[in-house]
Formats: structure tokens, sequence, C-alpha cells
């Protein structure tokens, strides 16, 4: 590891020119990949290709070594084999880059003979102090300055959630999901086998990167683990982090040693020191995405006291399996807002279930309706955030409009759950995240999404603590 | 209860005529809505709608009262509120009708006095020896015979999987997250207060349904827990059954009561007493869908060893975590394979994790190769089932054909893991999905499907009991 801290990582994900060691002209190397990923991304800074024998790929200018590029780069992404990676890393130091990416593997989760290349590479970066993502990385991106430098070549909607994974794999799988689930996405960082920059490190730079205001992670394990949940636990004061820790087995814990060369360590232990650290922890992929959503879309509850409105029951059973658990109370509701409700429906007694969660049954496909019982319960002062839970139905349409102004004058955060398919549902996805209120269509990810919520916001309002 | 087991809902599900009592001419009334359903579905029997003042609707006509249709009915809808659903029920049995379904709630899960009228609505029912489903239901679909009659009306794929839902909004879900998965429907039951027919009723029609060949359930509570889990138990000898239990918490437990009158029960009881039973269960609705869909689409394998072919490893480390607890074993590879795995990359060092899971890292885009590691793996004698896990990637397509012949040469499970997003995996997920390949874009999904497919082989096959 480095001495000097924090790490300096500005030059990686805001160059204004970078070379790319390794750049071939076939669509099955790395090389070739990040390349088109760069261009393919809109990056408006400069670009200088490296490779000894080509003169052109992908319409740009090859250069043979990087004493050819005519300026001075701010970084380097290396994908060379893991033998060449240590020299071109080597000549980067010396020509004071200010940062680089090592993409290949066939280090320390390959055995001993990987150790002792790794340690040669630990070695070369901090001779030069010259802070190295990787190796073993899908690389990073940053698309608040539309710099993507993984070998997938993509693009992503805009947002404030960044992700750091030891996962390339699992990083795509939260990218392709954030996709689907319409949340923007500000930068990725791959962190690899961790081997000079870690996971501390990356928290450490996005705890003071601006256009970053939620932290998702996935992690295996690391030999640093203290510091990874010291670190986390600080940032989490100041802007929420969730973890998504694996290898959970003892067999995963073995494939995590020739994946990126860390051990998994102990599952619980991890999550428990992360929670006493104030960490929201999650279990699954899907979950990381639905918490992040939620953080970055919603203001944070002053407490944690869940109303829930329904006109079916069961999302409601489900998610309160889910909410309890974290914390969460389902609130009794005054009688105030019970009068409130029987005026809304024009009746003393209503067929509904007059309590929290409220079931609107039938009466709560009607738009005008179904946006009263919302505003009206969560304007109840013992609810500190709303679940509304709606069926997407052939004859009626999610009272999206309703939902929102009620939202918008009682200032305190809603989650919308619509039972429906994606297709049926994209559309009202899309116009409800736009202003802010996160939808989903799995009770489960609506409940964790409320849990993260309430968690970040009964530790950063001095609420009643939950127990997540 | 009634007394003669098995009950026959064969007029329920394959009706040749039909009576809706309480169909109105307004979208917000049930009646309505299940008309529409019905006809929407593409139902060919006759339907007479009942309504004392209207005369048509949605272009039908309408009649009076029952003793007004022309012909006896197999079987009435009675979407009337609680108290002359009852009136309407002892008209049918006067009037020799096989089976009904009364979706009006107000009944035991509104306290006392709809106890009572439960009570009653019971009474009437066993007086006729006459299958009622619900009250307080949703309904039923049976997409083998176009017959949709729940209030949402809608259309599904064709399929094996039938779903008996407590909930009819889990029940939606399942609905809407199958149409996602590209998962066909045969049946869909929602018991609602299983007053009269039960969860195990619907088991026991289910086992001898032809065209149902696996059977999802999502419960919250039953008063007889012990008939549903032997029921369970007994018809997962023959087909497979995966069961969702929810209303884990006090509060859900709680709310469960006023939502179908039943009690959640100890959910970890619940669980272990299915588990007792030999009856696969999961966590979630997307959870139970992936089961399902696996069941439906994949022979059952031999064994319990599963192999992974992948070329990214975060993928494989989720998995497993899943797979362990399950009683998967991550099998050893024979060195046959080792060798076959060199020879098909074409050298004796390969850059590749040269065991199980199998990371073919860069190696593993290019379809032909990653279509004989996958057969390489499938025809090792250690592995009863594969998982293959593959990127989508703007340069490459997932080698869906290549793929699909090795399963189809080597005759043993296959699952596919495409970590990509909805819209960039559609068209590969129909392809294989056709072929009976099921494809997900989640890893704890593909494990849990991995899982469901263990259980029920080492079950079915006499092979290595799991722990699940």
């Amino acid at each position: 590891m480095i001495t000097a801290r924090p790490v300096d990582l500005q030059p990686i994900f805001y160059p204004e020119s970078i070379a790319i060691f390794g750049v071939t002209d076939t669509p099955d190397r790395v090389g070739y990949n990040i390349l088109q990923s760069v261009l393919f991304g809109g990056f408006t800074g400069k670009v200088y290709p490296i490779h000894p024998r080509h003169q052109q790929v992908l319409g740009c200018k090859v250069y043979k070594s990087l004493a050819d590029v005519p300026e001075p780069v701010d970084m380097a992404i290396i994908c060379l084999n893991q033998f060449a990676t240590i020299e071109a890393l080597e000549s980067c130091g010396r020509a004071g880059v200010k940062g680089v990416i090592c993409n290949a593997g066939g280090y320390r989760e390959t055995g001993e003979a990987g150790q002792t290349l790794e340690r040669r590479l630990v070695d070369t970066a901090e001779k030069y102090g010259l802070p190295v993502i990787g190796p073993n990385t899908l690389g990073i991106i940053n698309n608040d300055g539309n710099f993507y430098s993984t070998f997938y070549p993509l693009r992503l909607p805009p947002g404030k959630v960044s992700i750091i994974s030891q996962s390339g794999g699992i990083g795509l799988n939260v990218i392709h999901m954030a996709i689907d689930e319409g949340l923007g996405i500000n930068k990725f960082i791959g962190v690899g086998n961790c081997s000079n920059i870690g996971f501390a490190d990356c928290l450490d730079y996005l705890e003071n990167d601006d256009s970053t205001s939620v932290i998702g992670v996935y992690i295996e394990g690391t030999s640093d683990a203290g510091r990874f949940a010291r670190t986390a636990g600080r940032v989490a004061r100041k802007k929420p982090v969730v973890v998504y820790k694996a290898g959970r087995v003892m067999d995963a814990d073995r494939f995590t040693q020739t994946h990126t060369g860390s051990s998994a360590g102990s599952f619980r232990l991890y999550r428990d020191i992360l929670r006493q650290h104030g960490v929201f922890t999650v279990s699954s992929v899907s979950e990381l995405v639905a918490a992040c959503k939620a953080l970055a879309l919603q203001p944070l509850p002053e407490g944690n006291r869940v109303g829930i409105l329904t006109h079916t029951a069961g999302p409601s059973v489900v998610m309160i399996d889910h909410l309890k658990p974290a914390g969460c109370i389902i609130t009794a509701l005054f009688d105030e807002t019970i009068s409130r409700v029987k005026r809304i429906i024009g009746s003393d007694d209503p067929p509904v279930v007059l309590k929290n969660p409220l079931d609107a049954a039938g009466l709560g496909f009607r738009g005008p309706i179904y946006g009263s019982l919302a505003e009206a319960m969560l304007q109840d002062k013992n609810v500190d955030l709303l679940l509304a839970v709606y069926c997407l139905h052939k004859n009626w349409e999610l009272p999206a409009v309703e939902l929102l102004a009620a939202h918008k004058r009682i200032q305190k955060p809603l989650i919308v759950n619509f039972v429906g398919n994606w297709l049926g549902c994209r559309q009202d996805q899309e116009f409800l995240q736009k202003a802010g209120v996160p939808l989903f269509t799995e009770p489960e990810k609506a409940a964790v999404a409320a849990s993260a919520l309430v968690h970040y916001g009964t530790r950063q309002k001095g609420g009643v603590c939950c127990d997540c």
C-alpha cells in the first residue's frame, strides 16, 4: 500500500489525456475493446493508443511506445499480459503519469509465481507514488466525464450513484440492472486485486467527489477489512454507503482466492462489523441496486415509522417481513387520519381496512382517491415514509401525477411498488423517477429500499435507531 | 371443510358454461372486470352475466337472475357484496352448479361479524357439496382452456407451471414476473380465505392435472398447516412443488389476519416442516418464479454436483453462496476434462482457471470455444448440472446455438446466467427457453433455479440428498 493518503484519484477519473497500452485491431482483445469503449463513451480528451506494430486502430493513430506520445498524459490504461504490464507501469512512472489502470489478471489469484509478480507491480507503483487500479480489473467508468474505460463498450444514463466492485461480472450485473431500474450511475470502479488502491482508497475518493451522492459496494474479501469497515462507516456519516458482501461459504471462499486473490473471510463477522460502523448491508445484486436507487432519489425520513397504502394486501405482508427486521415500525395511524380516510371515501363504514397498512381494496384504483389517501397517510404525524402499492390493470393508470403532487406537498419520502411487468411499468417508472420518486416492481425490493432510507434517516437525523 | 376428497375442481377450471353474478357496466366494479377478463382471455364456452337492472354489458345479454338463464351452468362467479354473495351461492346450490368462485371480501378477515357470515357461506357450500374458491379472492385462471376469471383482464403465454396464491397481489406479481421471465403459466388459483377449498384441495387437483408439471405456492398461513405440508410433500414426489412462505414477523402475522383471516404461524416451523416433507422452499417472488421456470424447462439432474462455466468470476462466487447451503457440491473436474479444456483452448498452460468453476476469462467470449468448453464440462462424469455464465457485450453474441447443441448432445441440465439488461437479453431468452434452456440475468436467481433442480433431482432419482 502506498503511504500518502488520501490518494489522488482525480487524474484517473477526470483525465485530459490518456494512453492505452496494448491496442490491437481485433475485437477479442482487451486493448481493442477499451479503445472502443473510450470512443463509444464520448470521451473528449486526447487518446493515445500504444502498440509496437499497429499504425491505426478504430480511426486512431497508434504510437509505438509511451516515449513516442507527443505530450505527457494524465493517466494510462495497460492492457498487456501480466509480465509486460509491469514494464509498461515502469515506463508510466518514469514519464510522470498520474494514475494507471492495470487490466491483466495472472497475479496473486494464480498462486505463488503470481504473488511475486504482483509484489513487483506494487513495488513499481510505490516507487513512483503512482496510484494503480487493479490489476485483474474490468476498469473504471466516470459517467460524469464521459470516460468509459472498461472493455465492455456501453453508455449509461447519468446519475449520482457510484459503484465499487471487486468483481467485473457483478459490476456489469449492477450496471445492467441499473439500466433496467432506470438508475443513473456516476462512477464505476472495478478494484480487482486491490493490490495498490483498495476499497478504502476508493471510498476516500468518492467521499469527496461532489457528483457522487450514494456509494454501492460489492465486496468478496480484502486483506484490510478493518480499514474498509472503518472507512465505510466514516463515509456513511456523510453520504449513504450500501454494501453487498459475498463469499459466504467455504467453497466460495476458496474460489474468491482464485478470483481476485482475497480471502472472503467470515461473512457474518464482516456484516456485523459493517453494521456496527453504521453501514447498510444487503444480500443480493437486486437489493444493492434497489437501496442505491431509493437513496439517490429520495430525501431521508425523519424516523423509522413506515406507512403502507395498498389495494391488495399480499405485497404488504411481504414488505413487513423485510421492514420489521430492518428496524422499521409499521406505525399506527392517528384518528384524524382515519377520519380523513372516511371523508375521502365518502363513507363512515367504508369497505376498507382502516389501519396501517391501509388497504383501499377496489377503491384503490381511482386516481384521485388513491392520491388523496396517499396524501392523508403522508400527512399523518406518525408516518415518516410511505410505501404505495398499486397493481397494473388494463382499465386503470397508476396515479403517478396524484402521488407526485402529494409527495411534493408533504415532502416526506415516498416509494412506489407497482405490481406489473417491465414493459407495462417502464413509462411510469421513467416519469416518477425523473421527479425523484423510485418505482419498484417487487415488494422485497421496495421494502429494502425503504429500509435503506430509514437506516440513513434515523442515523443522520438523530431519530430512532434501527437494528439493521 | 367439505368431507368428500379429493374435491372435483374440474368444472371450475374447464367449464363449458358460466354465470357471472354482479355484472355492471362500470369498469371500477369487479363484475365488469371479470366479464371483460373472460372475454379478453378468449373463453369459448357460454357466458351468462347476471344483474337485476342491466340489459347488456360489453356486448353480452345480461340475465336478471340465475333462474332466467336458459340452461344449467357448470360454474358461477359471484361478484356481489359479502351479504348478497351468500344468497347467490344458495341459488347456485339449488340450481346444481358444480363450482363457484366468491370474490367479495368482508368475511373472517374483518372480525367477528365477518366470521359468522363466513360460517354461513361455508355451511351453504357444504349443504350442496359445492366447491367454493375464496371468498376474498382475485379469482382463477386456466390458461389451458383460455379461461381468465380474475378481475384483471390479461393474457399469458402458455406453459406448464401452475400457481396457488393466498394473495391476489402477490399472485399478480408472480404473473407479471413470469411475463418478464418468459415463463408460461398453466393455471392460477387465488385461494383467498380458503374457507371451503384450501391449499391442499388445490394441490390434490393439480397433482392429477396433466397440463400442470410444476406447482408454485405463495402462502401466508392456513388453519390446516399439517394437511397442507403433508399434501405438498406427497404431490412433490410426483411433480415439483415450490413454496414461498411469507408472514415471518409478528406485525405481518397480525396483518395476515386482516388480509385473508389466516394466522401466518411460525415461519421457521412452517419452512422446516415443508422441508421435512421434501418440498423446495424459497424466500421471494423472484426466487419462486426462477425455481418454477427451471423446473418447468429442464430435466432433473442425476445428482447434486454442479459445474460452473464463466468468463467472469464474481457471479460464480455469488452463486456458490446460494448453491452450497442448498446442498449442491461444486464438483472437482476429471483430469480428462482438464486435458480437453487445454486442447479446446490450444495451450498446455492456458490463461484460465483450470478447475470448477472454469473461468475462461477473455477466451470465454468466442462462441465455438465457449460452446466446446460447455460441452466438455457437461460431459464430465462429476458434473450433474451446468451453470453457464456469459456477459452481454457489444461485440459478441451469447453462444446460444452452441450451448443448445452441447445440451442436446449430452442431455444434462443446463442453466444460463446472462449478465445483461432486460432488453439486451430478451431475444436470447426467448430463443433458449423455447428450446428448454432457462436464461436468468441475476446470479442469485440462477443459483436458486439450479438448487431447485438439484433438490428434486436428488429426491426423485435416488441421488445424494441435499439439505434444502
